[in-house]
């Protein structure tokens, strides 16, 4: 076989267990996540001695620390994969679920079932438990799934697979279900993004190079963001202890996640107030500051902002600073800069608030509170596949929602159009 | 400037155009539309003669009579037009919509707010009454719209399109929020499909052939359907009388529609009683029928159905029919030869109507009812433009919520992630 007859035989089986996954009951489902969670618990020593196979060979290949750190899969990784399934069977079952059944004039009832996808293609890097998160998610809305994951994670993904493939089989599922591609050939994730007849969504999930390519070569719809460029906006009508604590945790609980802030826009008529106290905080725990010609004169000692600070998303404890003249000049500034992921408005006055909630253009957008907060998980979707910054089907944190689509059900009794 | 540095021109004036569209007001898009409709009442005269030009071009062109009914334009269609538009003033506005707004474990609310997707581009043939249909659906949902009509009914188009300038200058909204593509050039359709940059989404309304050769082509998300190869399936629990009454109105009621019966499933142990009094009425009106080996057993004076006839729709007084075993098999042969647009179960039975509305992988999936009520109007859209057989983003009519998408909006009072 060609990779590509290999590849398509892989899509062939995920569209043949997708069809038996439609059907499959929310018990099923369930119980498949169990038995997972159950054989990984079991699998501990071999998922363990897996991944220390490609952390070795990582070594050896020489990659670099943030690397390795990601590929780990420690025993504290392993208990969090195994609660993450635990956590998503814990969840109501999406499917099926049938909304706004009214009746119309004609007399006919019409309302909305929700249905799965059909097959999703995941594409990640390093971190191997995206293998059970990912595959979890997309089995509890009664999706197969085609995994890829990095060649560098290929033996601990393999191990995971295992796992999972036990878990299918115990409940009486196929384990077409759930197939984590064995080859590490590259080749194979450009037969994965041109099978629009066998995958239905393509979620990429890594670096933005990675992101970009597949989106520009892909045939398949995709579920994507490229990076996370978020803005704070401390309005003149900010509280002040508010907006110092929400721009601080918003900059420096995390550095490396996509919803960090990494522009921080001050209005004018605050910024000589709020700006140096801020700069202290931020300087006392090794926070790189850039700013404006305007920020400059009132943080004499930083660097300045160059055209390239606004549109780069640092992923490190890096900040860049620019006093705007008021609301309408920091929605201007986002809706030019921001990768639209996340940005946030600090202000007590209603009727600006209500201008960024409406204005800015982001798949998330917040009132006093740090973009830290976007998650699926702080959003109360229960799980989290990815995120979205496009508007075309899912927008934000995607859950099982995202993973889902909505068909017209029409019920009458005889019914007949005039 | 070159076709290519035109269209791009026009991209960008309709994405300004869309962000002045998304921060406008109920009020303002609703006087645009009612505007509008003023304007084409005025210009009745205008439109007509515009048509009257195109309509005899084409003559002289030699197109068929069917293409020349769509083409044209008179008083009745003017007047559906208006009331088009008034109807579409008068529906709720989706934008800005706040659903789901709860509050979660840390304490910040999180709900999702309905904004527009930007930029529509529309591709369709010969209708012009699709121009203003199209834009006021576009303009009511706060999309900007690019509309690309067919080059015979470019006359009637640009006359539609001076009324809608006309209409948005009225209330102050930009003429580029709706701009109607002037070049008659083919090339222009496949500019406009490669500008992701500048639109949001294509719909193309027409011919399966140019409907598949946009979505082969383009790199921008699509709406569409290709065709409707619906079915209707009469279980051996249906009730005799309404099962004759729905499936001779799914065939009969009109041909040429994507909603009509093209299939019609009979389970075998009512096949005998039900095929001949529904044979005859279907004979009395002048319906070709076709049947499967076992159809023609009991009307023996029919042609055979071949394979190619269960992949064909045939948009005329023509039906198919087929003797099945049972739901099961109904259910297997409308997942491979339907087009997911609309199939429909006749059945008292409770079990297998249930079963029907969950495995029949369709947009619409109907009991006891007749396929033509699959329509945006029918359905309580109050409007519809066009149907999406794909399960991303829509799926079945979309009318002005298909033409939206939601990004989360989260609300705190200070709050930080721990």
């Amino acid at each position: 076989m060609t990779l590509q007859e290999e590849m398509l035989y892989i899509g062939k089986q995920a569209r043949e267990a997708s069809q038996i996954l439609a059907r499959s009951k929310t018990n099923q489902k369930n119980n498949a996540l169990e038995e997972i969670a159950i054989q990984l618990d079991q699998q501990r020593n071999q998922l363990t001695s897996a991944n220390n196979q490609d952390l070795e060979a990582g070594k050896n290949k020489g990659l670099d620390s943030a690397l390795l750190d990601r590929l780990a899969l420690n025993e504290a990784r392993i208990t969090g994969m195994i609660e993450g399934l635990q956590q998503i069977a814990s969840l109501p079952d999406p499917i099926g679920e049938i909304t706004n059944l009214n009746y119309q004039p004609s007399g006919i009832r019409v309302g909305k079932m929700r249905v799965p996808l059909g097959v999703v293609g995941i594409i990640y890097e390093s971190r191997p438990n995206v293998t059970a998160d990912a595959a979890a998610l997309c089995l509890k809305s009664s999706n197969a799934t085609i995994l890829r994951g990095g060649s560098e994670a290929i033996n601990s993904n393999q191990a995971i697979a295992k796992c999972i493939t036990a878990g299918l089989n115990k409940v009486g599922l196929p384990s077409e279900a759930v197939q984590v591609i064995k080859t590490t050939d590259r080749a194979a994730v450009g037969e994965l993004i041109q099978m629009p007849k066998y995958v239905d969504v393509i979620i990429p999930r890594g670096g933005k190079g990675l992101i970009e390519r597949i989106s520009n070569e892909t045939k398949v719809p995709v579920i994507k963001h490229l990076d996370g460029i978020c803005h704070t906006f401390i309005d003149d009508k900010a509280d002040f202890d508010k907006a110092i604590a929400v721009a601080f945790n918003a900059k420096t609980q995390r550095y490396g996640t996509c919803n960090t802030m990494e522009t921080l826009l001050v209005a004018k008529d605050i910024a000589t107030t709020i700006l140096s106290p801020l700069a202290a905080k931020y300087t006392e725990v090794g926070v790189e500051l850039r700013g404006c010609v305007d920020t400059r004169n009132i943080l004499t000692d930083i660097k300045l902002a160059t055209e390239e600070d606004w549109q780069t998303e640092y992923l490190a404890a890096i900040l860049s600073i620019k006093v705007v003249a008021d609301v309408d000049a920091a929605i201007q500034h986002i809706n030019k800069y921001s990768s639209q992921h996340t940005d946030v408005i600090i202000t007590e006055d209603w009727s600006k608030a209500m201008q960024f909630l409406t204005e800015v253009d982001s798949s998330s957008v917040m009132v006093n509170t740090s973009s830290r907060f976007a998650d699926g998980f702080e959003y109360g979707l229960g799980a989290e596949i990815g995120i979205s910054t496009d508007k075309f089907h899912a927008r934000g944190p995607v859950g099982l929602e995202g993973l889902t689509s909505q068909k017209f059900v029409v019920l009458g009794d005889g019914h007949i159009r005039q």
